[in-house]
C-alpha cells in the first residue's frame, strides 16, 4: 500500500478526537472534520440538563486541543457525502460559515455516533426531551425548571398534577442518572423555592421494558440502583412499555398517565453516515442502524476507510455505546495508520472492558470493575474521579469540581437558567 | 397613608432585586416579578460574549436569592400593563408558564431598565448584534468564534478580509470593554489555533461619536484607555459617525467598511414600561425614553409607586446608566416602605458616587475613584475584586476567580462555544 499522508477524521467525539490525538506526532497531515466547534463530555450531558454543570464545563474547544499541532487542521464542517472510490469527502458549510465542497483523504476515519430513536414513532420527539447533544439539554433543563413553575402557578390541580409529573423513558444509565437527578432536583435542590407547591411532591416516573434497571449491570447492582432510585422519589416500573407520548401525556402499557415532561432515553440508532457507508461498501447494518466493520475496523474492501464509535458493530461481538469504546477504537485506528506508515502489521481491535460506572445521586453509584462490584459511596467517589480524569481541559476539571463541591454541601444546582425560547 | 404590606416589585435586575432584598426581614408581602428565573450581572455579560465566562456564571437563579424568605415570592411572568388606580398590574405568562392575569399591590416598585436603541434605525439591528441580555451574548459569542471559522475557509481574499473586520459602535464602558476583549480574543486566544489565518490580522474597529472614548471617565483616563486599546490591535475612531450597517458592511460617517461582524453598543432607551408609566401619570420623558421621577423616586400623584434604574430620571439630574445606580435606588425604595410602615419620613434619595471603572483587557483597565484616578494594573485589579464582590452566589464569585485566574496564566478562554442556530 502507498504510504498515506492525508488522515481525515470525521467527527469530534470520543473516537474521532482520540484518532486525532493519536496522530498528532505521526508523520501524517490530519483534518479533524465537525460540524461543532468543541469536543462534547457526553457522558455529563445530564448533568447540564439538570442544573448541576454549565454546558462550556463539559464542552471543550477542538481547535485548542491541537493547537500547537501544526499538522492537526480543524474544519467546521458537514459532511455531505462520501466518494470512497475517489477518495473524497463532499462537505457543506455549517451556518453561514463556507466549507470546500470536497477533501481528499489517503485514510478516512469516520466517528460519526447516534442519536436516539423513537422506534418508528418520530411524532413521539415532538414531545419528548434527550439529553445528547449540548443544546438538547439546555432543552431538557429549561423544560424542567419551567415545569416547576407553571405548577406553582396553575390553579388546576390536575394540571399542575400533570406539571410535576416527570416521565423518564429507559432505564439504561443515562435514564437512571436522569430520574436520580430529577429527584434531587425535587427533594433538595427546589424544596424551599416555591410557596404554593412542595417540589417534593413530584412524581418522577422511569420506564423500562425489560425487567430491571441497568440490564448491562449485574443482577446485584441492578437491584441497588433501583434502592437508590426510590429514596431518591423515583417510580421504577420495569417491565413496562411506552405506547404513546403526546403533548401532556405518556401511556405506559394501556396506562394513559398526565405529563408535561417526558425525558426519553430509551434506544439509539447510529449516524446516517453509517447507512451511508454500508451502501457504499456492502457491509451489513444490524437493526439500530450500526455498519459492520472488519476485525481491524474498516469496511470491506476499503483497508484505507475506518468506521467506529456506536455507529459500527464488530462481526461477532456488539460492544456497548460508550466512551471507553470509542476512545480505545480511535486510538487503535490512529495505531493502524502508524504501523502501515511503518510497514508493521496490526493484530486485530480487541476491546479491554475496564468496567462500568453509573450515578444515581449523591453518594448513591454502582460500578463493576472486572467483577468487582461496587455501590454507595465508594462507588460515587470512584464515578466521580474517572470523569473528572477523563474531561478535556484543566479549566473544566476545576470548575466541574467546584461544582460537585459546592453542590454536595449546599445540595444546590448552580446551573438553573431557562433559556429564552427562540 | 394606610399600612402597606403587598410590595409588588416588577425586575429582578440590580434595581428590583436590592428592592426585594432589602424588604425580606421587613412586615410585608413581597412578590418579585420577572420574565426570567434569574438575576443577570449585566456587566460581566460582554465576557460571556467573548467566551471568557460562562453564561451560568453570571446569572443567579432569583428563587435560590429568596429560598428562606417565606414572605418573598418569585413570579415568572411578564407585565402587560399597569392600573394604577385599581392598583393592580396586568401580567401575562412566559412561553408554557401560566401567570395570574392581574395582581394587586399596596406599594409598586417598577425597575424595568433598558434596552438598546439604534437611533431610528431599527432595520440596523438585524444586522447588528448586541450585549444585553444572556442570549443577545451568546448570539455574540457565536459570530465572533463564527467570523474566525468562516475567515479560515473563505477563499475569495475581499471576503476573508470581512470576516476578520469587527466594528464595535460606541465607546462607552460596554464598547470599550468588547473592543478589548475581540483584541484579545484574536491577538491571544486565537493566535495558534488556526491554519490559514493569523487571527492577530483581524481589524478592531471602535467608532465613537464623541472626541474621545469613556467621555464619562476624566480626559486624562480617556487617553490611557484609548492607548491600552491600541496595543490591542483596536483602530479607535473618535469623532466619527456610523451612517448605515447592513449584512456585509458599515457605513462610517462616508466610508463603507466591509465587515461581518458588528457590535452595538451606543445608546439605550429605557423600557417601555417608563413610556407606560410616564403616560398614566403625566410625568414627564426624556428623549432617550426615561420616566422622571419625584426625589423620592415616586411617580407624580402617586406616593405608592416607585420607578427607579435606568429607566428613571430624577428632575434636574441625569444619573449614570449604572448598576449602583440602581442598586442604591432599589435600597432607597426598600427604606421608604419600611419608614412609611414606621411612620418615618425619608430625606430625599441621594446618590453616593462611589467610582467609575471600566476594564480593557488583561492588566488593563482605568478607574476614577473619588477624582483619584487609577490605571493599569492597579486600577485592573480593583476592578476584579469590585466585580468578584458584587457578583451574586458564592459559587459563581469562585468560578469566575477561577476563570479568570486561569485566562490571566494561559490567555485561554473556557467557554468558546458556538451555538447551534435554531
Amino acid at each position: 500500500m502507498a504510504v498515506a499522508r492525508r488522515v481525515l477524521v470525521v467527527g469530534g467525539g470520543f473516537g474521532g478526537l482520540q484518532a486525532a490525538l493519536a496522530l498528532r506526532r505521526a508523520p501524517v497531515e490530519v483534518t479533524l472534520v465537525d460540524r461543532r466547534n468543541f469536543h462534547l463530555f457526553q457522558p455529563l450531558t445530564y448533568q447540564v440538563a439538570t442544573g448541576a454543570l454549565g454546558p462550556g464545563e463539559i464542552a471543550y474547544p477542538l481547535r485548542a486541543i491541537f493547537t500547537r499541532n501544526r499538522n492537526v487542521r480543524v474544519l467546521l464542517a458537514e459532511v455531505a457525502d462520501f466518494d470512497l472510490d475517489a477518495k473524497q469527502v463532499q462537505l457543506r458549510g455549517v451556518g453561514e460559515v463556507p466549507a470546500p465542497t470536497s477533501l481528499s483523504y489517503d485514510t478516512l476515519i469516520v466517528s460519526g455516533g447516534s442519536r436516539y430513536s423513537y422506534f418508528g414513532h418520530d411524532e413521539w420527539s415532538e414531545h419528548a426531551a434527550e439529553v445528547k447533544s449540548l443544546e438538547s439539554a439546555l432543552v431538557v433543563r429549561s423544560r424542567l425548571l419551567s415545569a416547576f413553575e407553571a405548577a406553582e402557578e396553575e390553579p388546576d390541580p390536575a394540571k399542575q398534577a400533570a406539571w410535576l409529573t416527570f416521565v423518564v423513558v429507559g432505564a439504561g444509565p443515562t435514564g437512571v442518572e436522569m430520574a436520580g437527578q430529577i429527584g434531587e432536583l425535587a427533594r433538595d435542590t427546589l424544596r424551599h423555592d416555591f410557596r404554593t407547591i412542595d417540589p417534593r411532591t413530584a412524581r418522577i416516573l422511569l420506564v423500562e421494558t425489560a425487567d430491571r434497571v441497568l440490564t448491562s449491570f449485574p443482577p446485584s447492582l441492578s437491584a441497588k440502583a433501583a434502592r437508590s432510585l426510590e429514596k431518591l422519589g423515583v417510580t421504577v416500573l420495569t417491565g413496562r412499555s411506552v405506547t404513546g407520548i403526546d403533548h401532556d401525556s405518556v401511556t405506559v402499557d394501556e396506562e394513559r398517565i398526565s405529563a408535561r415532561t417526558v425525558v426519553w432515553a430509551a434506544g439509539v440508532t447510529a449516524s446516517s453516515m453509517a447507512a451511508r457507508l454500508a451502501e457504499l461498501t456492502g457491509a451489513a447494518r444490524d437493526r439500530a442502524g450500526r455498519v459492520t466493520v472488519e476485525p481491524d475496523l474498516t469496511l470491506p474492501g476499503h483497508p484505507e476507510v475506518f468506521a467506529l464509535g456506536d455507529m459500527v458493530r464488530l462481526h461477532e461481538t456488539v460492544l456497548p455505546g460508550v466512551a471507553p469504546v470509542a476512545m480505545q477504537q480511535g486510538r487503535y485506528a490512529a495505531r493502524v495508520v502508524r504501523d502501515r506508515l511503518a510497514g508493521r502489521q496490526t493484530p486485530p481491535f480487541h476491546y479491554r472492558d475496564k468496567g462500568n460506572l453509573a450515578t444515581i445521586g449523591r453518594n448513591a453509584a454502582v460500578a463493576d470493575v472486572k467483577g468487582v462490584k461496587l455501590s454507595g459511596f465508594l462507588a460515587w467517589i470512584t464515578w466521580l474521579f474517572v470523569h473528572l480524569f477523563y474531561l478535556v481541559g484543566f479549566q473544566n476539571r476545576i470548575l466541574v469540581f467546584i461544582r460537585w463541591a459546592v453542590s454536595f454541601v449546599t445540595r444546590g444546582r448552580g446551573d438553573r437558567i431557562i433559556d429564552e425560547r427562540p
